[in-house]
């Protein structure tokens, strides 16, 4: 397991992968493995509206490592290896299907808005959807037949990525309503991993409030990016409370003006 | 067989079940039965634009009764008993499974601007899609998720829906390449229709040039709707010449100003 220890290059001698709206994957210190860089900006309504925010990409790369580890430790496979640094973790590189899988536990965004479902209504039972991934088209929603039909994933595939959905947001679900958040919906992306001969799907990219819908339960709070892309302000203080009821942030402690301060004794 | 003769009461004192934007639904003869009424209004893009076309619902009722009455032969299950006069045909009552059916075989419209492919690529196979009947929504494209979940049709209902539909696209696509014309895509819709203790879904509304795309084969000419929805004009004469190529109108008979004469000596 010579590879999980940390013998990448420095920062600007690495070559980078590929850059996108709020992460950078940079070449890994082994064959098969890439580098997940968390940043600060906050993009919405495909990029039309863009910011940078203080300290979102530390708290992301944190929580997305919880979620990630211990989607690992009870057999959901993922891509993830482990947490390099602040801003930067480990993984396995994969290729990603370019499917936005959405599961819906509660009328939100854009289904409610096109189904006609008030904001809040529980759904009749949880709802995966697929976003075809390109930016020029706006992500457009697609069905099963458009999947096999362009070839973006197999039948089998479906299925396999349709189980990992399930297992994702009952994990999920019951994380969030231990700490009393509400998981309204969230989007996972999947990619093949190769293993010698075989290929099987996991679970890629990163799951955190920027990925996820996340409502206080009690108040009904938004502790997710709907804050940023309604300008609600508080992204960082909101992030922040989901990272320290998830036991990731330490009770005590408050964000400052700079974005929260995060313990590090591990880097 | 005695609901199969004519027995409805005059126009004025039917009863009207259902009036959509093209057709008008009276009670049928019979219980279990309806009266279907072609108008001659066009409408496209949810209502918003609106004609009336002289000769367009005596066009449709027959373009339709010829396409249900050799489904029926074929053996895919329909909801139609025969045409009754130059504007009407006789149909089973049936409850309609709110779904427009779409089943795409080049890309065109729609989806050749949402997936950004050129308007007349074949597409890699065939492709149904669903879209949920609501003028008040716009009519979404949904996936077979929301179907489930919403209670709109049930997973057994939807693979009866989907094997439907690919019949029909079969009979289609080789009825109307035998006489010149490519189906690029077609709409249709289901109903459930009881019959004693048990539920069958079946195929109803209609099928015409108003719910397909058909292209001449050799000049690309559109024989349908788009001509309207494009302000193209001649949408009589393409739909006669539709009606012409299938044997329905007499070769030698052209489309006067009040629109066709067809031969009626059956009525």
């Amino acid at each position: 397991m010579d590879f999980l220890k940390p013998r990448y290059t420095p920062m600007n001698r690495r070559r980078r992968i590929y850059e996108g709206k709020a992460k950078v994957l940079y070449e890994g210190p082994e064959p098969g493995t890439l580098i997940q860089h968390f940043k600060d900006d906050a993009t919405a309504f495909n990029a039309k509206k863009h910011e940078v925010i203080d300290g979102k990409g530390v708290l992301n790369n944190r929580i997305s490592e919880f979620v990630f580890q211990n989607l690992n430790d009870i057999g959901v496979p993922t891509h993830f290896i482990r947490r390099l640094n602040m801003r930067e973790q480990l993984i396995r590189e994969v290729e990603i299907i370019p499917l936005e899988v959405v599961v819906r536990n509660v009328a939100a965004g854009s289904l409610a808005q096109k189904l006609g479902i008030e904001e809040g209504t529980q759904l009749p039972r949880s709802i995966i959807e697929f976003y075809y991934k390109n930016d020029a088209l706006n992500d457009p929603m697609v069905s099963e037949e458009h999947v096999t039909a362009f070839g973006w994933a197999s039948p089998q595939e479906i299925d396999d990525i349709m189980a990992l959905a399930i297992r994702v947001n009952d994990f999920l679900s019951g994380l969030f309503l231990g700490v009393g958040i509400r998981l309204v919906d969230f989007k996972m992306e999947c990619g093949r991993l190769w293993e010698n001969d075989t290929v099987r799907i996991v679970v890629a990219d990163e799951i955190s409030p920027d990925s996820c819908r996340l409502w206080d339960i009690k108040s009904n709070d938004k502790l997710d990016k709907d804050r940023f892309r309604r300008d609600m302000g508080g992204l960082v203080e909101a992030y922040s409370e989901v990272a320290r009821r998830l036991g990731i942030l330490p009770e005590q402690e408050t964000p400052n003006g700079r974005g929260p301060v995060l313990v590090t004794s591990k880097d």
